[in-house]
């Protein structure tokens, strides 16, 4: 028999943002990986095995998913949002080229998912209508120098920024040093989304200002989007507003 | 009665891409607009009406849904890939803060979907797992000299690129311009990666290296996804390599 290993995305929250591809994925695979709550998200059927870990486990959990797939099984590893932003993708990937050159044979899928960003800004309006860039500020697997730079070079070219990984215990600065040095560029204007536990029923949408974005809370579950000096806010009565980013821009070099 | 406007992803090429949120919001809709490639995509249900429109009149389309809309329709507007990437959620923003004030009261709602990026790193393996960013090469909405900018900041930073609408016959140069621009940041051994077409029966996957990217053909059909210095590649016997950007990095600044 020969294994497979299918790599899914669920996107953000419920089951509302399942790919039909991702349905069929799930539905016919034998055996279950993923973080914990991931894979309480998915129905369960008879005869599939679910090997659930904690969130901190990426490395052994690919391997582990790896060596079940090279005995014979058709294994799903279930990832949040999209398995290739900053999730389980690269881990395999990772885990496949430092291991046994046969994994290299291994049948291997991704299956694409909606990732916190595109359900975020589809809540505020299209702050993501022109040239936008997505940038983990977790440094725990890369230098805050670069981080820095990264910051520093897309707000000051005018791109749109997302920001994965926002804030941890572990991490409780970095976040207003990122506002900081944004303001050495952009007016204090500038929309800032905050979308929290998007697609959940907790879930909650707070659009501020650069100049006040750093009086609100965030946490790991909290995906920001920094506009730039175009992004537009339109009030609305009784409603949230719309905040976007036109498609045109002047055509005066910025 | 009360009308309403969504804004729907339909993800690219077949149905496979499909949210179940896209599915229903389909479903439940009385009239349908959009591009008409797109609207051949969707499955007819009776009595709902489709306008299917020319793809260079977004501001025409996005103004006569919101028209009928106001009238208490019911109405989606459908678009390839997320309708907040580069396609028509930002188009019906503009279109309601210039519109009557009255447009501003409307229920409008924005379901995601899978964008182009999305699927071809998904194809390749992982070559968005690190920071990266998006970027349309199409000088149509913006100067040339904005988006020089923005690829000299985003390659010298250390950004994956992934290049939307990387040509035209209007914008036959742009491309090949863009690699020479890559190439005064980045060795001529990084990867790229062409995706055409992805989830339709004619998809092609090309992995090359930005040395010789200007020798492959690409069209507005094309994704391209120019990696980074991190970004590596998985030689693998009798199938495509798998691309990817691993989750870590040296913590060496760059």
């Amino acid at each position: 028999m020969s294994g497979r290993l299918s790599v899914i995305g669920l996107g953000p929250g419920d089951q509302r943002y399942l790919t039909q591809e991702a349905v069929n994925a799930l539905h016919i695979a034998d055996v279950l990986y993923g973080y914990g709550p991931y894979l309480d998200r998915v129905p369960a059927r008879d005869g599939q095995s679910r090997h659930p870990s904690d969130n901190r486990e990426e490395g052994e959990r690919a391997r582990s998913a790896l060596r079940h797939a090279m005995e014979g099984a058709h294994v799903a590893m279930v990832s949040g949002g999209d398995p290739g932003v900053f999730a389980m993708a690269a881990s395999v990937c990772e885990e496949i080229e430092a291991g046994p050159p046969a994994w290299r044979n291994l049948d291997v899928s991704i299956v694409p998912g909606i990732t916190a960003m595109l359900a975020a800004a589809a809540r505020a309006g299209a702050p993501l209508g022109h040239d936008f860039c997505a940038l983990s500020l977790s440094d725990n697997l890369k230098p805050w120098e670069t981080i820095e730079r990264r910051l520093d070079a897309a707000a000051d070219a005018g791109f749109v920024i997302a920001l994965y990984n926002p804030v941890s215990k572990a991490r409780p600065w970095q976040l207003s040093h990122a506002f900081a040095l944004f303001s050495r560029h952009l007016p204090g204007t500038v929309p800032v989304i905050f979308s929290r536990a998007v697609g959940r029923p907790d879930e909650s949408l707070t659009v501020t200002t650069l100049a006040t974005a750093g009086e609100v809370a965030a946490d790991m579950a909290t995906l920001i989007i920094v506009g730039s000096r175009e992004t537009r806010v339109i009030a609305r009565q009784g409603k949230s507003p719309l905040v976007y980013t036109p498609r045109a821009m002047s055509k005066v070099p910025a």
